[in-house]
């Protein structure tokens, strides 16, 4: 039997996004202790306390702080758009180092034919993350769950986490994060540079989810043999 | 009611690889005449004969021609390995115009690290299909159905199959060949533009595979509703 304590402390760099909300809220829901980062405190504050209480999370589970406190937490999810990647993570190096650092990041694009997946110089958001933040342990997961699901925190989540990175202990955790949401299983897929496909998997979702107008997610069959 | 006189005919370009034989077997198992195409005529008959007797396919049903007899059909998949796909599709571009061409070729690399995908100049396999046969109504689709679940005929495949293409009645023909197959459902995600992350998801499903010892699939989750 495991306890709230014996679990990871979790920070959510642009917590106060829809992916950071949703992943924040189910995190504490969970057990971990969360905390929601954002550029403004205040708005941090403000969002883990509408979170808690429209979602009945124990107190003292989910609070809201600057990207830099949320940074110091034993896993770091970056949930910030790709745009705000460099200017999120860049300053917080040091602070990062030597952390389990999960980036959920797609650089996608939309158009009058849907959304579509835009080319990242690094290779992937993540790759680029890993550059930025040497010393992190950086790990891909998270990109296919839909907000409007994670939102939903009275129903399963009934999809799987796919998870890339190199680092086996990092890759581990966020498998027990991601085991640890009801109705969620984590997969360690392979190592970092296999990020691109599985950013770029959130496009076609998407754009199933606009055709169908569901919030779909993905599970892998056959895994048993 | 349909009777098999209503389906679609398939010829299958490079019909004698895992994948071709495979889909190839899959398909006349559920009624379509099929053609597995060759380089070597004879080895595309001697394949499609060693298939129908091992999978009691009905007398007629599989076949084996050259690429140029396969490609006479409504519709044509091409599994070739990537490094095959200019020098099969160039010389059919003629009979190609106005067919449905569903591609299922990926470009991938293998290493000391497993499988990963390379990047192609049109994009994507599919998109360079297109490029090549500006004629034809080009999809991507059965990527990542695995050639192992697909020779084993008394099982349900358990998966589903993501199409991607810019021809509305393509995908719909395309989505109906994939409903054909038992446990199997197609799935239209979006223009074909998105051909590269649902060609470069093989790799990370690969990679999962080499992990585990397994045969994976993926399913969408949550398209009801």
């Amino acid at each position: 039997m495991t306890t709230a304590t014996d679990r990871a402390t979790v920070g959510v760099l642009g917590g106060t996004g829809p992916q950071g909300r949703g992943l924040g809220v189910r995190l504490a829901l969970a057990g971990h202790h969360v905390t929601l980062g954002s550029r403004d405190p205040d708005r941090a504050l403000a969002a883990a306390d509408e979170l808690a209480a429209d979602h009945d999370v124990p107190d003292g589970m989910l609070t809201g702080a600057s990207n830099g406190h949320a940074a110091d937490a034993d896993v770091v999810i970056v949930a910030v758009p790709f745009d705000g990647v460099v200017s999120t993570v860049e300053p917080l190096r040091a602070t990062l180092a030597g952390r389990i650092v999960v980036s959920c990041v797609n650089r996608l694009t939309f158009d009058g034919n849907g959304p579509r997946p835009e080319s990242v110089d690094a290779g992937s958001a993540a790759e680029l993350i890993a550059r930025l933040a040497p010393g992190a342990r950086v790990v891909g997961a998270f990109h296919h769950v839909a907000a409007g699901r994670l939102r939903r925190t009275a129903q399963q989540l009934d999809l799987d986490v796919v998870i890339v990175g190199d680092d086996h202990d990092a890759c581990a955790a966020t498998a027990a994060l991601a085991d640890a949401l009801p109705g969620a299983r984590g997969i360690v897929a392979g190592p970092l540079r296999l990020a691109r496909p599985v950013e770029e998997l959130t496009a076609v979702i998407l754009a199933i989810n606009q055709r169908q107008s569901v919030a779909a997610g993905i599970r892998l069959t056959g895994l048993d043999g």
